[in-house]
């Protein structure tokens, strides 16, 4: 941290004076908010749409570690990881609520960096921040946040639609996220022993924007709209690619084949995990956190999306009692396991 | 607690196993719950309503404290906080999402409790548990309930409509929380001296209830429109009648009278505000989570409310320049002040 920085107590506000503090600037975007922050409630009016909603809690000490992560994008990525789960029903973010827990370490000044990344988040996803409570923390900090999104009447996907012999399509690329925590990790350490080290982190800016400010992509539901293809089922990838594709498995009854040297990984991730000896492809399954869009699309619509650089095809969902498989690029099918990130069972 | 309860360690199930233990027995209660638990989102279509939306954090040794408070009142009050806001909109409750963090101490068992209290209340309201996060925490527990909630289309009752000589009207009894608050802390602190003295709680049922079991005041909304009667403005009151009605004046730009012999008070109240030699007063106008409703209604309603005994009347609205005032029975007016209940303020 900057200690030049001004840090003026929390005190100096209270409560009221900093939920004024930080929301006076609001201003609303969309039809839909009749009444933002202010009263005992905010006032929606989705008219004939329907409205998706979904909620995420990050708390200090296990989503995100203050020595590396910085105020303003915590702050963005706490309103993403939401809009994610938005996107991922095929809906369109419209408002969000956020709640925070603070212990007195922080400064007014600190609490502004995070609203900053939070602000940032609203305007370039076009969503209004209609509400929240704001209170102390014995400890850490904790953020939560609820996103409210619109769709069209019976429009929203669900992760059961997967039909055999669907293509199971993922957007960008994985694991990316993962490595870039690797990283930020190794630097913490070394910073530990010795804080006059500079970290190294030259040539990984794509893995550690990967990690401290990723993207929901709602480019890519926009994209499938435009090219007029509905995905059959669909979920966000929060957990790991192995974790998520179970869970649409699950929920639509069906098996699934995906392929070893389809998984798409960047250039950077594959390097960094060469350096740390680590398996990339163990990074894309397990890693989590990558925000990508996981979906199936019927066969039919191969020809839709085969050209589109963004999204690729990793394989094809089977009959449930063929399982779930990964084939390695010599053939052999090993079972998905969802060693997702499972915060309670690391405990 | 008691330790002949078994105690299944959380890790037994993970963050998926746990989710779906505590929520595989929802029945969904309301047409406008389209999907719950389960996807990346819950869905839902309010149709021609409008929609309120309110969120709540509660903080381990902020908001409560274990030692005395049941895991299964704190589930219940957890979701009763935002059912209070929702009917302070003039709304009716339809849904919530519940996100907890949850430390390693925690059991199976304990986490069961807390859903009781949760699932109690859910059933008393008719409300649908649509969603949530599971994490876990470094320390405290940490609970973010959402409520979501219906509205005829332009009949949400905001803080904002109050009008001069609209008279003040409050729900239920004031004070009893708070007394009750401070019951609970004599008896925590007697027993960390001694263990074994049996806690003396007789007599005192009803501001414990106040303090441990709030209920949100949906029943007098209801009345209210049984006899047409439409509040102008309303709040619910969490923070203390000062501070609650200061909102009103602030977002009304009115002011107010009050009066100390008006302001509704249980015996109970009063008897242990005696035995502690505190003004129960006070405790009403500063004590806070009384959750009553604290509205204004147009004069010309007086006859159509005089004779709930649930309601009282406790003043009028003033012109804006009179200020915010509590006129004493001697006749004297004391400017009322926020001293509500600030966590923020107390670091």
């Amino acid at each position: 941290m900057d200690n030049t920085k001004k840090a003026t107590s929390l005190s100096t506000l209270g409560e009221f004076g900093l939920i004024e503090h930080v929301t006076h600037q609001i201003k609303l975007k969309n039809a839909s908010t009749i009444k933002g922050v202010g009263d005992d409630a905010a006032v929606l009016d989705y008219a004939d749409k329907q409205q998706v909603v979904t909620t995420d809690l990050l708390v200090e000490g296990i989503h995100f570690n203050l020595m590396y992560v910085p105020l303003k994008h915590l702050g963005y990525k706490a309103v993403m990881v939401n809009l994610s789960d938005v996107f991922a029903m095929n809906a369109q973010p419209k408002q969000i609520t956020v709640s925070l827990a603070i212990s007195s370490k922080f400064s007014v000044e600190a609490i502004d960096e995070l609203y900053e990344g939070i602000y940032l988040a609203c305007e370039k996803y076009g969503v209004d921040l209609i509400g929240g409570d704001t209170t102390s923390s014995v400890t850490g900090l904790v953020i939560s946040v609820t996103a409210l999104g619109e769709v069209e009447k019976g429009k929203a996907v669900y992760r059961s639609g997967a039909r055999v012999n669907d293509l199971i399509c993922v957007s960008g690329d994985l694991g990316g996220a993962y490595m870039g925590l690797q990283l930020l990790e190794r630097e913490n350490e070394v910073f530990k022993v010795n804080p006059n080290v500079q970290p190294q982190l030259e040539g990984y800016d794509y893995i550690l924007e990967r990690q401290l400010k990723p993207e929901a992509r709602g480019d890519v539901t926009k994209a499938l709209k435009t090219i007029d293809v509905t995905p059959t089922a669909m979920i966000d990838i929060s957990d790991g690619l192995s974790s998520d594709l179970l869970h649409i498995c699950k929920a639509s009854n069906v098996g699934c084949n995906i392929y070893e040297e389809k998984i798409p990984l960047d250039y950077q991730t594959k390097r960094f995990a060469d350096e740390l000896s680590i398996n990339p492809l163990v990074a894309a399954l397990n890693g989590g956190e990558d925000y990508e869009l996981l979906f199936t699309i019927p066969l039919a619509d191969h020809d839709k999306i085969k050209n589109d650089p963004d999204i690729t095809i990793i394989g094809h969902i089977t009959e449930q009692q063929e399982g779930a498989n990964l084939v390695t690029a010599l053939g052999s099918a090993i079972p998905l396991q969802a060693q997702g990130w499972n915060p309670l069972k690391k405990n």
